[in-house]
């Protein structure tokens, strides 16, 4: 089998993950592949083989009849699943060390915030109070993940291992050691209240768009020592109620949130969550992944293609996920 | 032997930890001995055997003629050290795992809270700027933790977990998996070399006094991923020059701070830490340990004393830690 062409179509790329430089690393990691980086003239779409990509418009990918393989450039596909021309090939999502990693990172540090009192503490600094305020120990703090694949499973083992109590939710049944797993919807009940730190790592799919809203919220322990539950949220906007989240902070259903995705990114300049006291915000950089270890990844995956082997990370476009 | 009478010598106490709280609690690990609330009157200062302190004021420990244990209810115990009539009796300190895991707590949080640029993050927040920097994943970045005691050994094992290059510097050599281990004067240098955030968990001693200075923040790592090297200091104030940390901050030799204690406490309103940008400043609670865990560690010595056993995490008047 001939080496096939790979193209890359990336779109709304920020200053770090700039087209070029992922084209550069393809370069580098394909040597004896010809790689595009579209918008291209000097080709035949017939010619292309694999792609990979970032935010493709709709029905852009229909474009190449000799495709075999998509690769998302990022872990969630919901933008992709959304594409109803998508062509009927593997797509397979980004799932490697780095990634994982720094969400492990992210989750950990915004945990600790709270769990810490962060926002009590630098309001005490701003107002030149030095006002300690008793502190929980891990132990005596729950911490929730929902969605407990290659991210979830990973942030609820560091933060067990930091001492705090750790459950997690996923759709099939799980058994992670040290960690409380639940399942389904049966079991979502259970597993909410006894949360005081709800972590939502879930992929965006039609079950669990805005499952993130009030009645959920509502559910979380209501006896928490730490006077009301808080969330985070690192997964997609799409899974958050916004107006929700925004009306439970103010009326004491959630005592905090840290939020690093939205219904709409950017942040729209008007969103009451910027200037909310209770919100931490960051812009969808939880787990902003190394261009260089998404682009072996992509490499490997393409040389074990050819070679005849197997795929990993396919998504399941029943599940959507 | 007869069960010996415990006095409590309780000053300077915070809301959290109030005398007649840890009265209390002693009255319940101790049921069958005499516990002593000082200020007292109706007692002779000889029956006194074992003595609970902290921050009893100098000289105060020498009015008891029988003492045979004194407790300090702390971990660092420089203020019990400067008193020139301290009783030459055993002194311990707390060591407790409850202790210990608060302050890892601490030292995760802040370390994630510098390396992921928490700083950048909440101005860009107040500001509505949805503007990601590129961020470094924890294996680029190589945290210094000076003092491999019970609290540096733990934080480090836990940051080493999360990804980043751990190395730690102690009076006499350690080997700790995982953890690049230097110690003495002469291998400080090399130590900070590579450091570029600085964790300070040592115990103030002559030794140690002033030890965060302009001459070693100038030796850490002149090249980090970071931009400038960063401090964190959760040991006591004494062992920073607090002027220096100023004029580094401002003149970039030091990147950022995050400061737990300080020369004098409560922190002046006047001090210019309070508003500096560059400092996360809290109000010594880095690990504000349960009075149940402490009293029964107490406890728990005084009972194997008097059955003829030894005392752990006896301070070496010597070296004074
Ligand atoms: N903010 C960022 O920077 C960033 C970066 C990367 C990824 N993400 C987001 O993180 C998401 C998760 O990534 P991942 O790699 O961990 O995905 P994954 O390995 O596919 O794991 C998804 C988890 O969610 C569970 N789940 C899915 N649908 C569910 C449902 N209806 N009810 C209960 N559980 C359900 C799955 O359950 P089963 O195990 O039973 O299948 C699985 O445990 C991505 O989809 C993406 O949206 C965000
Ligand atoms: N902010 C807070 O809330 C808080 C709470 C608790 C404790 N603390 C502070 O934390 C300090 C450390 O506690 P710990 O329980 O870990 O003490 P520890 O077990 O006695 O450990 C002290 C460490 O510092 C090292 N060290 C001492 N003098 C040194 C010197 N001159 N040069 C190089 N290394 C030196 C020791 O080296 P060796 O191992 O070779 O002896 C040891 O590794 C306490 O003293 C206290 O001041 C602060």
């Amino acid at each position: 089998m001939n080496k096939g062409t790979l193209a890359l179509l990336i779109h709304g790329a920020t200053e770090n993950w700039s087209p070029a430089r992922w084209k550069s690393r393809f370069d580098q990691v394909c040597p004896d592949r010809r790689v595009l980086l579209l918008p291209d003239s000097g080709f035949d779409p017939a010619e292309v083989h694999y792609a990979a990509v970032w935010k493709p418009s709709p029905g852009e990918l229909a474009a190449f009849p000799n495709l075999r393989v998509i690769f998302n450039l990022g872990a969630g596909v919901d933008a992709l699943m959304a594409d109803g021309r998508l062509p009927n090939v593997p797509l397979v999502r980004v799932a490697v060390s780095d990634l994982t990693a720094r969400m492990t990172e992210y989750v950990v540090l915004h945990v600790l915030m709270h769990h810490r009192q962060e926002l009590y503490l630098r309001a005490s600094q701003r107002e030149k109070r030095w006002a300690p305020k008793s502190q929980w120990p891990a132990s005596a703090i729950s911490a929730g993940i929902m969605g407990l694949g290659t991210l979830g499973a990973d942030a609820a083992r560091a933060l067990a291992k930091l001492g705090f109590r750790v459950s997690g939710w996923s759709r099939s049944p799980k058994e992670i050691d040290g960690i409380d797993c639940f399942h389904g919807q049966a079991q979502l009940e259970p597993f909410l209240q006894q949360t005081d730190i709800l972590v939502c790592l879930l992929p965006l799919t039609p079950d669990t768009r805005h499952i993130l809203n009030r009645g959920l919220f509502s559910r979380l322990n209501r006896s928490s020592p730490m006077g009301a539950p808080v969330l985070i949220n690192a997964g997609r906007g799409g899974l958050q109620n916004e107006a929700d989240i925004l009306a439970c902070l103010d009326d004491g259903t959630l005592g905090a949130a840290s939020l690093d995705v939205y219904a709409t990114e950017p942040l729209p300049p008007d969103s009451p969550f910027w200037t909310h006291p209770k919100v931490v915000l960051t812009p969808h950089n939880a787990a902003d992944t190394d261009p260089d270890e998404i682009s072996k990844y992509v490499a490997r995956q393409i040389e074990r293609f050819e070679a005849g082997g197997t795929l990993e990370n396919i998504v399941n476009p029943t599940r959507g996920y």
